[in-house]
């Protein structure tokens, strides 16, 4: 991307028997959107116009060329020609979810040859993937892997609130295990450093206790005096971290989302999501810290039953291609030793 | 109350230490909430005099007398002369901690004479309460005992969402072995039972599940699959209630928020408190379940590190005393038998 012009987002459209088409269609058709980025979709350009045409959208497509200008209104379209017309919506199958795993291997090779800044992904089927015969648990490990990143962590940005998690898809009871300081340790010095980066200045962190209340020194629960607090101490002392807390969980993220931090470290999965989306009121993005390029993500799944009735909401995509859009401009903008 | 006058709602002012006596003149001081109740402070009059001077508010005050009649915008004071001109601001005492006591022996005492219709709480102190010489947890149990309620929970209402808890204040730990079938069907029964009176009309509950995504049929927890389900399939058959779940944690309380449900039963204290304090940004209020008597509360505590300053924000108490007035009518036009 030349400082002049737009950051290239692709967009994989996800699973076709999902909502993914659907949502990617509706976000590239909002002509704001297109003020911000040149999108890019990553996936069957037939299908895609077909689709289209069911929605009753009257769009142009054009097939994305490596080099080319963009030609607004056209939606450009890396065609990967791997989807048949029709699928059955809403139904796992190997066909579906192989196409929507060659998405986003299609979208790093973009990446990896500077023809995209940053990448926005439509919500895939764990279990379609697999039938497909590809065996990894989501999008984020899948492109750990392409990238060969070893350390990265699951974020979601709303507005001014970033949440970082210290578990994702675990039981709760598991969960709770996983409260250990060594772990929050490394998982606020990580937050720091690319948060730091990605936002391009020094950053204050909260860290959300794990019982009601961050148990009131103490009183139910034990986990806050023993590994919570000598990890913030830690980060601080050892590692001049700007971190503090354990907050009462029911507050901290509302007090993030006004601002007065620039992120809140969540002991747990649900901690995070219930505040983000509350919060957000489901437009919140996932966004993959430790990657070595920009990858946003929608804040909910693929929606199998209300798949192809043209009801999905496309407000969480729209949302993931501009925040995609505009980290992939900060990082542009970053000094070369960030 | 006669069908033609506003309901009157004692407000008990809480810890003087605290913010209590702040939100609770803030709240009275609003002329939009005089014309949705007759607020009757339950306090020491001449404490709020010099609290409401030093707020540089302009009130009159008049002392409640039995069977008056309100004479707005003077605003009614039941006196207990039991607080001295100055407390230590931030501080936990015997002396503050009885009078927060007092000011709620006094509210029941008014409800069971009849002279108020409902009470809306500030907050107090336990710890205070404590050094006073009383022995409860929190308001909750002292309102049981006075009421001789055995049977209660708690609830947080924010707009259209309610919210039961199945535990409350317990290690994150101790609530996950709460989650059985038994205490399950009794708290979705119970909440039934007592929001379909509440409301005046049949409800429909949804239960959140206590893993991430409700587990997904088993693949991080069996909470859902051995207690959770068990327990609304029980309700729905033995006893005929409209409940259904269990559902992904993050995202059920802002459809309960929507109005697809009447209410939302919570595996644990923060399931709810982050979900309602986010999507109500901390105006949501806190509503006892069970007692006699229409009680709320404010959805926090007596915010110490801010006290006296004048800076503390009163939505929350004045959403309190707002919808106590609204439940204590609707009880009033309710039928004989509910």
């Amino acid at each position: 991307m030349r400082s002049d012009q737009l950051p290239i987002v692709g967009i994989t459209i996800g699973d076709a028997a999902g909502i993914g088409p659907e949502i990617s269609l509706k976000a590239v058709a909002d002509t704001e959107l297109c003020s911000v980025c040149r999108p890019v979709l990553v996936g069957d350009l037939a299908y895609l116009k077909k689709a289209a045409h069911d929605l009753g959208f009257s769009l142009d497509f054009v097939e994305f060329l490596s080099g080319s200008q963009n030609q607004p209104p056209e939606i450009e379209v890396l065609d990967l020609k791997n989807l048949p017309l029709t699928v059955n919506i809403g139904c796992d199958a190997a066909q579906t979810g192989k196409a929507s795993a060659e998405c986003i291997e299609a979208a790093v090779d973009l990446w990896k040859r500077k023809e995209i800044d940053a990448i926005a992904t439509a919500p895939i089927s764990k279990k379609a993937i697999s039938l497909g015969g590809y065996d990894f648990p989501g999008h984020t490990e899948f492109l750990a892997e392409l990238t060969e990143t070893s350390e990265f962590a699951m974020s979601f940005f709303a507005e001014k609130l970033r949440v970082v998690l210290l578990s994702t898809h675990v039981s709760l009871r598991h969960a709770i295990e996983l409260v250990k300081t060594d772990r929050l340790v490394k998982l606020i010095r990580f937050s720091n450093e690319q948060l730091t980066k990605l936002l391009g200045r020094d950053i204050k962190i909260a860290v959300a206790g794990l019982n009601p209340h961050a148990s009131e020194q103490g009183m139910f629960g034990g986990e806050e005096t023993d590994e919570i607090a000598p990890a913030i101490e830690q980060c601080r002392n050892e590692f001049a971290v700007d971190v503090t807390g354990p907050y009462s969980p029911d507050t901290i993220f509302l007090r993030g989302f006004s601002g007065e931090f620039d992120a809140v470290i969540a002991c747990y999965h649900d901690q995070a999501t219930i505040a983000v989306k509350s919060l957000s009121f489901g437009s919140s993005v996932n966004v993959t810290l430790g990657l070595p390029l920009v990858r946003t993500s929608v804040d909910h799944g693929t929606a199998f039953d209300i798949a192809g009735k043209g009801v999905a909401d496309a407000s969480s995509m729209k949302a993931a291609i501009k925040l995609a859009a505009d980290l992939a401009k900060r990082k542009m903008h970053a000094p070369l030793n960030s």
